[in-house]
């Protein structure tokens, strides 16, 4: 299991939760660890729920269809599985069955289905002991019609929205969270330099970014966003590499994310393949010594717009006078942009556990993009970093 | 520009509508040549719309968030760019601005931006002159409070869901699509090739899916999904490949798909790997005959649910006397999963220039998957096959 119990137990107390039903990938992963397909195939159409209540969150149920069958035998052990709606599997004759097979054979074959998603919540109420009270809703994912449909059918329960109480629950993480992640970030770093391995004039920036995915694809990764642009090209950051030529003098920058044992990463690098020239350098030494003076303030008890404060300032001072930016930072986990945001108004204080990018990245057409991005622990004094390669301004040139 | 306009402006003109407004991926793609990254990283939250408007709906306008403005260079031509809130870019002094820097420069700095997405989408309906009269709104994507809102501004307008409608539009696609589709599908056949290339007694089923998703990113298309499992493991499609050895007498399954210049693919193939024995061969066979009387079964003017009947009593009769699907194709296209569906009750009349694909898989604990599925376009005659390599049950062992 992932959930930090102790943590959700404790916010569900707060806001006088029963239980929790989550409806949108990240959260039922998180509660059930069945990571559905299907939410991304049929975006605003499939309806998967994880369901969790009772005393250390041990009373838990996964709602999918007879058709996501399959993937619900990754779910953590322990987890109530309810099917809905048909789906037409058989079963070989005279054939001695697998252990998986027997299981899937139980849950999709000999079972009487659910008739649709909403019956399908419905038992997993019953089954977690939510038929009354009050549950946290995950108001996101959820069919339109459902929430009122429900309290009809259980009318003693009540539905309060929870989208918000998730991600704020999924901010601590767990040791095995943790571990998850770092790996996360292994792998992208590994593939950030087996793409500046190949690094050679007339090389373009495509061959640069089909050699980072194809690094992460060896490593069993899934590539998320790949941001590799060489040269001023890098002020188009979310435009697709093209197939312009790599020069002695370019930067090559990264901002790249994978997805790897159901966790996400996010980092940025700006490597020189050559002289840069000085006015780069220094402008690179800048958001440095921002991201430095970040991390010197992130700890345990700090608030989050604290924190962009100084990373903000130190970035002016060290050379940047004018520079603005929205954010400078976000939590990251299984979904890479989840709360708290390093950024004006976000008043989260720092929890050790918390995992977190910090990034103040500069943009400017006609230069394109100096970018440093990194991944950390919040602890009760400096933060550990999950990256390890350099974060210095490398030249591969 | 994408859309089939004849159809788009009749199908509007019997709903009554005066322009139209795309809230989610496939859809502002459609209209706008937009392909949104943010709609996929902040899914729920982001919002970007894409409005149609006038004769031949030529008035169009995108909208967009200041931070995704260098991927609203990539519209097509004619098409109004509309930002809204901050994103911090600079200029380097004393370069000369290449006319994409120029370009971006002018949409993302120089001008002022809305100070939200709701502000935006008014900006858009005047641009575009639908500030009166009726507009179908993509309803999926859009902020569940904006509507109400919107009719507080623009009192004049009425607003209609449209999401439905937007993909009925898409239904039959232009040359300029079907060219895309069939692209997509090369690539994919090309990478299917490649995987199947590897096969030899102990690569495992991991080793054959990261070839498969390497081939694909060679050829520059983006991996969608990955269902490649050998043996008795592939029935369970969607659990990712693992590390089961390749053994004489296995089969190895391919139900994969990409996106590739904006359009997906989705196909399936089994391969045997020595002799994979009497029964399996002669399953294989009933699906392929179900296919090919699908296939003869297909053409303008059909119904979807005819084709399904047609498809399913030809397996039957073919040597898989219980055989039931819930479906056995649906459209292809941005999305790879759009209407019709080839499924009792879809009564869409087939129309020349859908694009459409047809499966009917069979899924056997014990056995594993047989499967088959192409691509197709409806013409008045025959389909016009958009696969091109060997439907055959090929013996690559």
């Amino acid at each position: 299991m992932l959930v930090n119990v102790e943590r959700a137990q404790r916010l569900m107390e707060e806001e006088g939760l029963d239980g929790l039903v989550a409806t949108t990938a990240p959260n039922v992963y998180y509660l059930s660890g069945l990571w559905s397909r299907s939410l991304f195939m049929w975006p605003g159409e499939a309806q998967v729920y994880a369901v969790a209540a009772g005393d250390r969150l041990s009373q838990r149920a996964v709602v999918a269809s007879t058709g996501d069958m399959d993937t619900a035998l990754e779910c953590f052990p322990g987890v109530e599985i309810i099917n809905y709606g048909p789906f037409n599997r058989y079963v070989a004759e005279g054939v001695q069955l697998t252990p998986e097979e027997t299981r899937l054979k139980e849950l999709a074959i000999d079972r009487h289905p659910r008739g649709d998603a909403l019956e399908g919540l419905v038992a997993a109420l019953e089954e977690t002991g939510l038929t009354a009270g009050v549950i946290g809703l995950d108001e996101r994912g959820i069919n339109a019609s459902y929430p009122g449909e429900l309290t009809n059918r259980l009318p003693k329960l009540e539905i309060r929205p929870a989208s918000s109480l998730l991600t704020r629950i999924r901010m601590v993480k767990t040791p095995e969270e943790i571990k998850r992640l770092r790996e996360a970030v292994r792998v992208t770093e590994k593939a950030i330099l087996r793409a500046v391995g190949i690094a050679r004039e007339g090389v373009t920036e495509g061959d640069l970014a089909r050699e980072f995915d194809r690094a992460l694809i060896d490593q069993g990764a899934e590539p998320l966003f790949t941001g590799l642009r060489v040269g001023r090209q890098s002020a188009f950051g979310q435009v697709r590499a093209g197939e312009t030529p790599l020069r002695r003098g370019d930067r090559i920058w990264f901002d790249v994310g994978c997805r790897y044992q159901g966790y996400s990463s996010d980092i940025a690098r700006t490597f020189a393949f050559g002289d840069i020239g000085e006015r780069a350098r220094r402008f690179y030494d800048a958001i440095f010594e921002g991201e430095e003076a970040g991390l010197a303030a992130i700890k345990a008890g700090v608030r989050a717009d604290e924190v962009f404060r100084v990373t903000v300032d130190a970035v002016r001072k060290a050379g940047i006078p004018n520079f603005r930016r929205r954010m400078v930072g976000h939590g990251m986990g299984i979904w890479l942009y989840d709360p708290p945001m390093l950024a004006p108004g976000d008043e989260t204080i720092l929890e050790e556990g918390m995992v977190l990018d910090i990034e103040p990245p500069y943009y400017e057409l006609g230069t394109g993009a100096l970018a440093v991005e990194d991944t950390l622990v919040v602890t009760s004094g400096r933060p550990e970093l999950l990256t390890s390669i350099s974060r210095k301004l490398e030249d591969v040139g």
